[in-house]
């Protein structure tokens, strides 16, 4: 391509301070170095941890940075070495690196990879531990080795996926983090069977993709927990079969669900990032064996308790990261999924606005009927 | 036999209210009702549990009551419709029952079971939901549905494992609690695989069974965690390979932990019941896959906790009890083993005495140098 190898001016929405709004500006971004893949970001959507990092909640966030992690696009160029993606590969950025080569990713354990997590932990790229985006000579720093609220972004060659380019990227950007999170969270981590009694509290994206691994899966009776009972429609298309909100009952949430599953649910799914619910969720699980999941993302500083009686009587307490999908390995097989109509997405797409109106797509992510805003970077 | 069917009068240690010396009395014993058996208890060790009751740390403590849970004895009479044990079958009380009919046991996922939990748990009977102790007219309360620190004890027949006659009484009894626990904890709940690294908090007999376990496993590396250095020696004879007090260091156990094993070990285990070693022993797990698992039983009251950021980066905190045995089903199983030499058990045995001396048994517990101490109960 003619931009090959220079430094290409474009809009990127840039968060110079924590919870001012995100401010559209000519950001320069650097040519990719060696190991590093230039995007062009068609389409990103936006997600609570880009809302979260922004409040300054996230001890991570570094400012002023370009946010986001949920999008699709075209390779622009690449930098030396890089193989296995070239000019006009679609592509998915994948916030969770995948090398094959770090003790992670050959743990066969796990899906978390060790390679740029230094680098992308501050904001920077590896090759040089600098920014390849600047506006008017300042470095901006990168987030998550995404930064997809630019029309072009800087990736390392481990975090990006190729994709068939046949899918359409205004939709399957969204397997870029929410979706996959939350189908992984009951097909990989907590590996839910037929039959099963599942909870899932806090019916958002995550949630729902919760509630429909869970039905994929067999699960028998899957239970849907929110504050909101506008939700239970939309939850029910994503296979919730009953809907419990905290504010209609006196006792505790847990003692709740456990009266209504005659002891405790098999498997629950807190997806919202709230420590209480995080502890409801184990406590609501069955003696013995139930299993909860931590899948929504904390407040800095803020920890989960329990008594220990909970664990030593059975009940096993986990987390999981994008789901513990290997991002370069499975987003593509997620996408082929998509495409042979065996998962959903278009569905979890409530809003289409523009990179320019991307302060619009925060405060509309605060209002109940909003899942995901997809906005289109080039229009 | 002649006592059958009717009171056996015999010694047992009472303890009448928290922290006063047990006292020996002479305790009526009532015939067997349906579905129980009489045992003569003929050896008994203490453990820890029992220790901690009698403190009156524990919420579900009930006095006056006959502690005891580690043991072994000969059937002495059965009440109606018992089948699987007879008088003069060689037993081991087990305080975790087996049923083999609850949901519990039907679900393949636990060795937990339902069946009499509702009586033991408030030291009576399920029967008549009374006690079959008394002194002078005052019922005392069964404890953990084992009550061995009497010369006879009523039991559930669901709470009773018969073993091979051969084995001597007087060293199996610690496969009613302890060692199992240890053994089990590894074998059944971390499920250790050959070449791990393991962290065992606490090297009491069940943190040793704990090693024996992952030794037995074949665990590449066994750290043993104390503060009392003088437990090292005999921590290596049951497979710790090497030995972190943390009174010598200023920095966080699990930091020295994650130093020392270039990352974190992927299974710990917390055998003491200390709610801030069981956050350490989680925290000294490796990203992506370490797995802690809680042996020790915590003060009521008592929580654990953490930030969820460590589950959600792929650590496991679990639980156990009775190290997932299934009692009746496995502890023969065990006591086999014994026999044929593939697991210790005399080893743990650092002293003997009688039931009478046990105020001066509980006393050695609390030194350093004692691992168990079993009473003879008719001497």
């Amino acid at each position: 391509m003619a931009s090959e190898g220079k430094v290409i001016t474009c809009k990127a929405a840039v968060a110079w301070e924590p919870n001012k709004p995100l401010v559209i500006e000519d950001v320069e971004v650097a040519p990719p170095q060696a190991g590093e893949v230039r995007v062009k970001v068609l389409f990103t959507a936006l997600c609570h941890t880009d809302a979260y990092t922004w409040s300054g909640k996230v001890s991570e966030g570094l400012f002023p940075c370009i946010l986001g992690h949920e999008a699709a696009g075209i390779v622009e160029s690449v930098g030396e070495g890089v193989t296995e993606v070239q000019p006009g590969d679609h592509v998915i950025p994948c916030y969770q690196a995948e090398c094959r080569e770090c003790k992670f990713c050959k743990s066969g354990k796990t899906n978390l990879c060790g390679k740029v997590r230094a680098a992308t932990g501050v904001g920077v790229m590896m090759n040089d531990r600098k920014s390849r985006f600047s506006v008017r000579g300042t470095p901006i720093y990168h987030f998550m080795g995404t930064s997809t609220f630019s029309q072009y972004t800087v990736v390392h060659d481990v975090s990006v996926a190729k994709i068939d380019p046949k899918a359409p990227l205004e939709k399957v950007c969204l397997l870029g983090c929410g979706v996959p999170t939350g189908l992984g969270a009951v097909w990989n981590t907590a590996k839910v069977e037929a039959g099963s009694t599942v909870a899932v509290f806090g019916l958002g994206t995550v949630g729902l993709a919760v509630a429909e691994g869970a039905k994929t899966a067999g699960a028998s009776r899957i239970i849907g927990i929110d504050i909101d009972s506008n939700k239970f429609e939309t939850a029910k298309k994503f296979g919730v079969t009953e809907f419990v909100n905290p504010k209609d009952h006196d006792k505790p949430i847990q003692q709740v669900l456990v009266d209504l599953t005659d002891g405790g649910v098999d498997y629950s799914f807190e997806c919202i990032g709230n420590v209480s619910v995080m502890r409801a969720a184990l406590e609501c699980c069955h003696k013995g064996w139930g299993t909860s999941v931590i899948v929504g993302v904390a407040a800095s500083g803020q920890e989960i308790s329990t008594r220990p009686f909970q664990l030593v009587t059975g009940r096993v307490w986990k987390g999981t990261a994008f789901g513990g999908f290997k991002s370069r390995s499975q987003v593509p097989w997620l996408v082929d999924k998509y495409m042979k109509k065996e998962i959903k997405v278009d569905e979890y797409i409530t809003h289409n606005l523009t990179l320019g109106e991307i302060n619009k797509a925060f405060d509309l992510m605060h209002e109940g009927g909003c899942l995901r805003c997809v906005l289109s970077a080039h229009t």
